[in-house]
């Protein structure tokens, strides 16, 4: 009756995971990364100005929501403030945190600091298990594949459906509060889906740039570097152009060992580049491309690293020549100094580090368990309409390598029957919000799907822009966009007070 | 960090729980027996006229959904008819399977076999993991608390969820085949939740007789109790009166040897009364009156046992004296004639067996364990709106009960988070049934909770009555019930169809 088996990974293993991956499991850790490691740098530029308070709580969570033989709980974080709180049922905007450290969160979603005062509404940032300090088993949380067996996105929603509710019947004033939940990225996947999941406990969401349709069958696995391409496009003649040739070039001047010692050189790298490291080489510079088209922000900011405004335009002033006018050599001089422009743009930076592309590593390992479990989001090039070297999404392999890294497999098909897939018409009270710059807009939702399941479109924004504190430089796409998102909030507000009347 | 802990259950251990319950656990007992056993007996004695066909079928289904670590499968058992399917796209009625045997609820759905034709209907019947074949770890899957975790709900509606989209993959013709899902009790529950909570697999779902609310702080937990009271109340002159003077009779007479022998003679008990027999005795006769209430059918059936029509009538024609007028001895000689009417109504019964109160004990344990971690349902009585005893919810007994028995306790607010509670109003598509003689309606859903979540009211029905075959003695009440049923049932037909179509 039974098949598969339980491969136990130990500790030295998982923690050899970074390297392996960053040398051979391109997609994946470029999904890792990008969903996650933006959040590892320190706070926002602009936000260093804004000094903000909260308080740090602590819930007993249980390990297990959808199992009674483990009975234990861990504690789970959460951060409140309540200055601007309406104790009369003023609202209650619920950040579910994302795969991190949930104060890198709280620091970087400043939208929901510059509402809360209009909106009389009560701030509160709740950790994902497994990340941050909220880790189910203590220190040994990733010991081994039975440790991590409660690391699911329906564990994560469970934790802040009983949280919230737990916070409106033990706060004094919050028994009538309307819960609106927000989120961005895989934190705004968790935002739609608790809205989709526990209507009763969240009155809407705000999910910016959430990919709830990056699996498998339900978008096209190339869209997603066809919009990195188009950044670079857009951004400077010639741009994806040079790109597109500097794999070419990287392989012909690698050839030699005195054409590896010259790439070296010219990329300042920290560890000389043997011929085994070419694949994690451009892995990295792929990263690299990615990560910029997911902060190509229109002021100066720090997220994954310290950046100039519209920092794809400044990379692209060092890729602006004639790619049929110029050698090898000198087509990857300029892609060193483009390389340069995102990881030593203050200048601080003696070496590149190729074994990572921001900042932060908190939640890596965790991510790409959840990638080799539930959250298998295809991705795939081909060269021609991307700037990338072509390769298919092979489930196998990927599902080959998950066994052997964790001893489990993913499962394909499991996001769509338990999260809807493309057909979520039948649920209410969400907006999705997307940059027209950020590459996971690919799999996110980008046309109306009712009344009350609303796209909002940010054509010059990149990811979760909307999410971030007001600034001078903002164009006026994300500053509607958040008035619009703010008249969603405030219509949920009506409705739910309505329904609290009685008759 | 954890709390809580894991006591094993051994296999003696859990074999004896029944005499266990059927002494002390009186309302769980009861409520179980009412959601189980009914279900036990053989088939409806009008659908042993009509021949069904189907065909059994087994998919392997994973044994743990929320979970990878155990990434083994199971076969869960279905059963198909497909002789009226229209095979372009023709709905797929499905029973959601309740806690038993697949082939029981088959048998006593006669309305889906009735309105099959008229729909063009793929008829589909689904077991629930861990009852009848579907047995996720074979003769093992109760022999302790390890192999029960994967016993609940959510892991139900998931097997359910997932069979429905293999089966529109796979079954040519079926891949735009609009789903309805339908149950009736705790099966009703199962369908209701599953539009709930995947309403991209189930277009709707009619929940008959499913008591989604009674749970705790949902209703009050004496509803139950006051219903099967009235159904006594109505059917005959002081037949309630008579029979909530009869606990304290029993009390009198059993205070002596030879009064507990006279009872044993005059219920003609199979084994003789002790005194600490005596709650034991108490339970089973309110027990039958529960399932009296519960099978108060308008025609002669075999549901729970074999009866004649309008049962509690019957009853009734024991119990009308006046009730200042008779012994104890008289009071308790009527209550025996009354029994009788349920037990031996074949006159085939040589004597009266206190351990049982219906035919087929499939699943006993399994609904047991589910009572004793998610589906915590409170009832009480108080001897004044009631015919009975009077009886505290005790939830902390219960749960101390729960954990010695099976190493669990119950999660008293689990069900009210996961599935709404009383806040079900952002749903759609959801038809709840109930019937007015049902005592399962207590906590139930009565009225409209929006123009698509839509209660209906069968005045002269008891439990499901709408779900069984059409009988020349229904009373109107019932065959509008199921007209309307249809009518819903085609417009989301309708409805889907529409989505379907592109534009």
């Amino acid at each position: 009756m039974r098949s598969g088996g339980f491969v136990s990974v130990s500790r030295p293993v998982i923690t050899s995971i970074v390297l392996i991956l960053s040398l051979y499991c391109f997609h994946v850790f470029a999904l890792k990364s990008q969903l996650l490691t933006r959040h590892g740098g320190v706070t926002d530029l602009n936000a260093q100005d804004t000094v903000i308070n909260y308080e740090t709580c602590y819930f007993d969570q249980k390990i297990d929501h959808f199992g009674f033989l483990e009975d234990g709980t861990f504690k789970q974080r959460y951060l409140v403030n309540n200055e601007h709180w309406d104790q009369k049922g003023g609202p209650i905007l619920f950040y579910t945190g994302n795969e991190g450290d949930i104060t890198w969160f709280c620091n970087n979603t400043g939208f929901m600091w510059d509402v809360a005062e209009d909106l009389g509404a009560m701030l509160v940032f709740a950790e994902h298990r497994y990340y941050g300090e909220s880790l189910p088993f203590g220190q040994d949380s990733y010991s081994d594949t039975k440790h991590l067996n409660y690391l699911t996105s329906e564990q994560a929603l469970a934790d802040f459906a009983v949280l919230i509710r737990e916070l409106k019947r033990k706060v004094l004033g919050a028994q009538e509060s309307p819960v609106i939940a927000i989120g961005g990225s895989y934190g705004g996947m968790l935002s739609a889906w608790l809205r989709m999941k526990y209507p009763n406990v969240v009155v809407g969401a705000l999910a910016a740039s959430a990919p709830i349709w990056q699996f498998p069958d339900m978008v096209p696995c190339g869209d997603f570097y066809k919009i990195v391409t188009q950044d670079f496009a857009r951004s400077g003649l010639n741009c994806d152009v040079n790109i597109r040739r500097s794999w070419k070039a990287i392989d012909n001047i690698s050839a030699t060992d005195d054409g590896l010692q010259w790439l070296s050189g010219e990329f300042s790298l920290c560890s000389p580049l043997k011929k085994t490291d070419l694949d994690g080489f451009k892995a990295w510079l792929q990263e690299t491309w990615v990560n910029l088209a997911m902060v190509d922000y229109p002021y100066e900011a720090n997220f994954l690293q310290p950046l100039p405004r519209w920092p794809i335009q400044v990379v692209c002033k060092h890729l602006s020549f004639d790619p049929s006018s110029v050698s090898d050599y000198q087509l990857l001089g300029g892609i060193s100094e483009a390389a340069r422009v995102y990881y030593n743009y203050t200048g601080n930076c003696p070496c590149l580090n190729t074994s990572s592309t921001a900042t932060g590593n908190l939640g890596f390992i965790g991510w790409y368990y959840q990638a080799c479990t539930e959250m298998v989001m295809p991705l795939c090039t081909d060269g021609v309409q991307d700037m990338f070297e072509p390769q298919d999404w092979n489930f196998q392999a990927f599902s080959d390598e998950c066994n052997s890294l964790f001893g489990v497999r993913p499962r394909a098909d499991w996001a769509a029957t338990v999260y809807g897939g493309l057909d979520i018409a039948s649920h209410s009270n969400i907006i999705f919000s997307n940059g027209g710059l950020d590459p996971w807009s690919s799999g996110g939702v980008t046309r109306n799907i009712s009344d009350s399941v609303v796209a909002i479109v940010i054509p010059d924004g990149a990811h979760h822009l909307d999410l971030r504190y007001n600034n001078e430089y903002d164009p006026h796409t994300v500053l509607s966009a958040r008035i619009q998102e703010v008249e969603y909030f405030k219509l949920w507000i009506t409705q739910a007070r309505k329904l609290q009347i009685p008759g």
